[in-house]
């Protein structure tokens, strides 16, 4: 009920501190007979690692992953794995000056609300690091998607305003953006060096496509698979909208423009709902777009208050990206692989013959 | 896990299908010693009750709720408060000749490819009929959300294109369109008519805000209090988008131009972050914003296929809102007070002494 | 959370007080394609019934079921079936002088203590007809357990002392005591009418029989199967003991004899076990055996204290079971029935391949 | 859903297999501002472990406990505390011969069919070395339960068919099968070497007493509080029996013996009911008792069949328990602390002013 667990049947808990011992994840729920393949968890992790770009935060964290339950003989047993990453930074004191005082655009001061505690060592667990035990949860889910061939892809579509013109699916991964269009990708890195110069950071667009989700998948009423994964999506701090399909722009457009008929065989003619309706998937795919906010951490003076809220000036330094958006692009897939994870068991229990 | 229970501590069980027996809901949680206010709760039924204005469904549907447990003497015991809303129109023929067919845009085809059943009567439980045992269980929310002095306020922000100029609370509900904004409210009926007369529906923008949260509410991580929100709003079927604050726009601004000051005082200087932050509340007015699709129920003649996925022509018949905006606001609302009576009740196991 | 709510999967949230208006159940979960047998359910509720005979209330309560929706064309749909049954006796003046004080052996106080509110009629919420939402709900998973061929038979093993000697299942619901011993029948019926005339109450043991189940069911640690099956069992508040298998005895055999061999083909050669071992299911008939408490309202006088603490004396007049035993072994079924219908649906998610 | 996790609010999930690498708990919920005492902790912890004395297993495990989040300069902050406790005894082989066969008396059988994996190190997840996560997270719970002064203490009051005649709190941990009698423990000591030197194992009888729970904790229906507790109990593999205060002897009894009368202040005069009635704590003490089975691994040839379902010989090597009562003790209390943690987290959300 502390938010820490999320899923219905396949379930993820995660913990740790951003500056604690240790992050990890217990995943309850992973069918056994999989194969764990720790090479694909590996690369998972890396994906998001910070010290990676210019683009990103110097920080290094080497973010191994230790499996401690759940996996025997490289298969999954069906009981929970859990999964810990240490932190090699922990002590560090870049956040030494922030004991007295809330950074504005962090959750510094409602935790403070909250629980009467000031964690202060780089935002504890409301910290982005968090997102690590995430990315991990993420891997075992798409281990057990890809034996049904369902695939995740997200991607930069815009940053700092800098919009992708192009979709080249083998360019995302390509430049430190994870742009799909190469052009834009140098556009995008030049603004964000920019903003950095300048003390200050950018937002930017994140998309995100599922493919090969049959229909029928989600809810009728309250979990609508639409509101799980805009229940994961916003749950990352950096997000702050989301759409599905066309989204707002649907909000513009008239019935007949806007319903996606279905031809011969039951393939959708369009797709402006982006692949569910009502809730439940339709077979298409599943598409939807998020606003990432600009990291708050920036090195120019801002006012703010102390815990006895007195007005103070606070200039953060530490290694912070200038843009979140190229490392929350794994973080996106992971959730978008949870909320499916569950979704297929759960799709398992609507009829009395399965 | 069925998806018709909402809520942690704070629970909401909807039951009902459009043109069943009845619709209803189960709310386990209230506690004791609040004054059940029956005269409030028909006023919020009365607000998304059809058969209203020129620009919503002719259907007229009584929707009185009986309230069959939970309260004594006029106040709530503590145990489940089970509402009933009996279907005064279920035998309507209107639907007959959908039972074979799947219409576009609605939850019919994967509500079949999840179930093997087609309930067609009026989309059973995917109806938006289903929202009114919502609108009891917020009004009940509300009741207890009164006692905290929090307040809850949703409108038609944009119409068929046609924004909204100028803002005064308490034109809400004196125009059929509930627009903060009488002479766009005008523009707006307008343009509702005009799509109807083309047999055709528009959408539009609702805007909510939430007075007189207290700092910290919402949990750190998977249950942060935007993610909850989300996850309610996009649990209504017709909505494609949200967003909190600045929304899609932050991620278009600058770190500097983006992150909220704070005063002396606690006061936040400005409100980009639509009063939360890091998951949890700030104390600012929450501010959030959904993107409403067209009705996908249209007059005119479309493409759609059978139940063995052959190409039929469909035009729907029945009474249907040419736009749903001004209904959904109550269900918003209502949405929203389920999601905050329920984070308030968890924000008091938050610390040792509560 | 309230804990009105049962169930992962297949969830059963029931609502209703002794004496308001209905009560009633939503069962959540159960898959679609399932013949609802209305008969069946029928003669369910009147197993629990009371009013039928001299060992039991002559409260006479016709407990007809209203389905709301869930069900189209005699099948289930997927979506919750809710239940209501009126209060036909709702007015009821029994219980008037029990406004002030707490009765002995009842929730009354602990209800009190919680919710601040002295709901004195019948004992509200926590009244033992709170089950008849309970007998519904399960009717609805038997017809579920039914396609797979699983079977739950209680019955009275023991009235005030006389125990069943003989079994025959055909017996038992020959005789008003519900024991599968006719003989021992008749002087279980002497015995509770004896005690009525004493003013007095009589308890007893129940056990129950499920057979049919499959190996491997429920769940490795915190949600064995025993455990939910403890967990439902005492649920009822006259419940006060279980135990599985040999139970008690279990605790004085050495490991050589209370250990169940297994020969050729899987069969097990003993069950001391019950049919389940570390908390899964082992194929062999599930065996379970209750502790129910005499009935806490008797006609005799009683000390007590008022809601200012001050001692009083109390008889309670009305129509109260000398012996709660008969009726309820259909109650125990009911909750039987609740716990397999979820442990079946969750089992469909442990391999990768269902 | 899979049965990792216990609680409501308060919250534990377990991980680990018998020999893996390591096994853990993660408790969420835990309110913030509560000194965690690790001194306490891995006294706790050293009273479950393994390897103390002749009555117990001559595995020695040293069980240390590695927090890894949650905690800052010593105080829970409200977010979840993970914590580890490694296997230093992952590799032995003592088990390589049960990789083909079922042992009588355990969860292999019933693991294997649900799983369709025969993880056969030492049960692997169904292993009662599981505990140790418990025993942690229950040390966190009693450290909550202390600031309400609620004292939960647990006993052998009988091992082998030798019962304790005499109680005295202070023998109990003075002895190594913590009887309150040091007489009846010499006896119990001896018939557990017997039974040992006969290759076999014995069972017991656990009695735990809460103090200090004020009235009205428990919900009034599913969650009641006995149940809550019996459902943790029972998820002990080796418990098959639980009652509550006079429990099964309360079936023999008249409503007129088992009624406990209140006198003046609200004090009982009586505790037939073991502190719970209608589901609510009454204030009294809280009083259960637990059927422990025999150790079923034993050193005797016994009868079993393979994967295959032939008959096979099994002979259990290997340093077991012969009577595992003592060490469940710790467990039976950590599990208490559990359920009453949550109960307390969620009374604070039964009325409207708090």
């Amino acid at each position: 009920m502390s938010g820490n667990t999320f899923g219905r049947v396949f379930q993820v808990t995660t913990f740790g501190e951003s500056h604690g011992v240790a992050l990890g994840a217990v995943v309850d729920g992973l069918p056994s007979g999989i194969k764990i393949d720790t090479d694909f968890l590996n690369r998972e992790m890396a994906r998001r690692r910070p010290g990676q770009s210019a683009v990103s935060t110097a920080r290094n964290e080497s973010d191994s992953v230790e499996i401690l339950s759940g996996v025997f003989e490289g298969i999954s047993t069906g009981t929970p794995i859990a999964m810990v990453i240490r932190n090699s930074d922990q002590h560090s004191k870049d956040y030494g000056n922030l004991a007295e005082i809330f950074r504005p655009g962090h959750a510094d001061y409602g935790f403070f609300a909250k629980y009467g505690i000031r964690d202060h060592r780089g935002g504890g667990r409301a910290s982005g690091r968090e997102t690590c035990a995430r990315v991990a949860a993420g891997a075992l889910a798409k281990m057990f998607l890809d034996t049904m061939d369902i695939k995740i892809c997200a991607w930069a579509q815009e940053i700092a305003g800098v919009e992708a013109e192009t979709f080249d699916a083998d360019e995302i991964e390509k430049n430190i953006v994870r742009s799909p269009d190469p052009v834009a990708a140098e556009k995008m890195i030049a603004a964000v060096e920019e903003a950095k110069k300048s003390c200050d950071s950018v937002g930017g667009i994140v998309k995100c496509v599922i493919r090969g989700v049959p229909a029928g998948w989600g809810e009728a009423v309250f979990d609508k698979l639409d509101a799980l994964l805009a229940h994961a999506m916003l749950s990352l701090g950096a997000v702050k909208g989301i759409e599905f399909g066309d989204g707002f722009a649907s909000a513009r457009a008239r019935g007949s423009e806007n319903n996606d008929p279905m031809a011969a065989g039951g393939r959708f003619v369009t797709n402006h709902a982006g692949g569910i309706t009502g809730g439940f998937s339709t077979g298409a795919d599943i598409v939807f777009t998020l606003a990432v906010k600009p990291t708050p951490s920036i090195a120019q003076e801002q006012m703010t208050v102390n815990k006895e809220f007195r007005e103070e000036k606070i200039v953060i330094h530490g290694r912070h990206d200038p843009c979140i958006v190229p490392r929350i692009i794994p973080v996106v897939e992971a959730m978008a692989a949870i909320v499916l994870a569950d979704a297929a068991l759960l799709d398992r229990c609507s009829r009395v013959n399965p």
